[in-house]
C-alpha cells in the first residue's frame, strides 16, 4: 500500500463533538455490508474515515463495542420502521406488515440484520443495545396483544418473531430455488406464512 | 508445538477402503462442534487423523468438499430422525413431532446445523448434498399435504421449515432470557409455535 496516496490524517480534535462517531459508524457500516462483521476491523474504519488508528478508541473501548452501536441503531431504525408503517385498519393487517417491513429490512441490509439477529454480540453486555433491541420487542408483543392474546403473550409473541426471521433466512438464501421447481416468490411466501400464523393465533 | 509427542503418521494406505475417509470426518466433525466451520482446516484434520497432511486430499478436493460431505450426512441424519419417529396417529402430531426433532437437532449439534442450514456451502454445487437437503425437504412436504393442503404445497412447506427454522434459532440463542421475564422454555415454545402453524394450515 503506498501511504503517499492515502489523505492526510484528519486530527481527531478537528471533528466536531459527535461527527467523529458518525465518521466511524459510517465506515464501520460500509465494511459491514461489503463483508460482514469480520470484515469490520477498527484500522480499516480508522483509515476510511481519515483519523489516526487510536481515533476510534476515544469513542469505543473496543470493536465490539462500535458493532454494538451499529447493532443498536438498526434496532432503532426497525422500530423506526414499525412506527412508521401506515395506520392499519386491523391488528392483523399490522401484523402482516410488520412481517413484511421485518423481511424487507433483512433483504436490504442482510449483513446488518444478522449482526442485530446472530450470536456475534452478547446483547446483555450492551445496555443501549439492550434496550434497542427490547423496544422492537415490546413492539411485536403489543401488536399480538392487539389481537386478543392475554398479556403477557411471550409465547405467541417469540413465535411470531421466529416466523418472521425463518421466512428472512429463506428469502436471503438465493440457492434455495435448488430445491423448488421454480423461483421462490419472496413476496407470496411472506404474506402466506403470515396469514397462516394469524389464522393459527385466531383459532388458539 | 513439540512434534515428538504427537503420534507418528499413519500412512494413509494404511487405511481400508472408506475407513480413512471416515476418519477424516471424525477429525472434521470434532473440529466443527468445536469452533464452528471456520475451525475446520485440513491441516488439522490430517494431524487428528494421524495422516500426511496430503492423505485428506485423497477423498476431498478441498476443505469445502469436506464440509458438503459432513453437511450431507447430518441431513442424512435428520432424515432418519424422521423416519424414526414413532408412528403418529394423525399428520398433526407427526409435523409437531418433526418440528421438535428438528429443533432437538439443532440443540444437539448446533453447529452442524448452522453448517447444514447457513450461507457456507453452496449447495447446488454439491449433488450428494443437494440430494440428501432434498430429502428432507420432500419429507416434509409430504408431511403437510398429508393435512390435506393440495400438492404442490410449496409455500406451506416452506412456511413450516420457516417457522421451526426460527424458533429453533431462538432456542439456541442462550441471551433472548434477557429479553423475558422468566427464562425461556424451549419445549413450551416448540409446542405452542407448531400448534399455531397446524390451526393457521387447517383454517386456509
Amino acid at each position: 500500500m503506498d501511504f503517499r496516496s492515502r489523505p492526510r490524517h484528519r486530527n481527531a480534535g478537528s471533528y466536531h463533538h459527535g461527527e467523529l462517531r458518525q465518521a466511524l459508524l459510517a465506515a464501520a457500516a460500509e465494511l459491514l455490508a461489503g463483508g460482514g462483521s469480520d470484515a469490520v476491523g477498527m484500522r480499516e474504519i480508522a483509515r476510511r474515515a481519515s483519523v489516526s488508528h487510536a481515533a476510534p478508541y476515544r469513542h469505543y473501548a473496543n470493536r465490539e463495542a462500535l458493532l454494538a452501536d451499529l447493532a443498536a441503531i438498526g434496532f432503532e431504525q426497525l422500530a423506526a420502521r414499525f412506527a412508521g408503517l401506515p395506520a392499519a385498519t386491523t391488528p392483523e393487517r399490522r401484523l402482516v406488515e410488520m412481517a413484511r417491513s421485518y423481511v424487507d429490512f433483512a433483504r436490504e441490509q442482510p449483513q446488518l440484520w444478522r449482526l442485530m439477529f446472530g450470536n456475534t454480540l452478547d446483547k446483555t453486555q450492551h445496555p443501549a443495545l439492550l434496550d434497542a433491541s427490547r423496544l422492537v420487542l415490546a413492539n411485536l408483543r403489543a401488536t399480538v396483544e392487539a389481537l386478543g392474546v392475554p398479556a403477557p403473550a411471550t409465547h405467541q409473541t417469540l413465535a411470531a418473531w421466529a416466523f418472521a426471521h425463518g421466512v428472512a433466512r429463506l428469502v436471503l438464501d438465493q440457492r434455495l430455488d435448488a430445491h423448488l421447481d421454480a423461483p421462490l416468490d419472496a413476496d407470496a411466501l411472506v404474506q402466506e406464512a403470515a396469514w397462516i400464523f394469524l389464522r393459527g393465533l385466531r383459532h388458539t
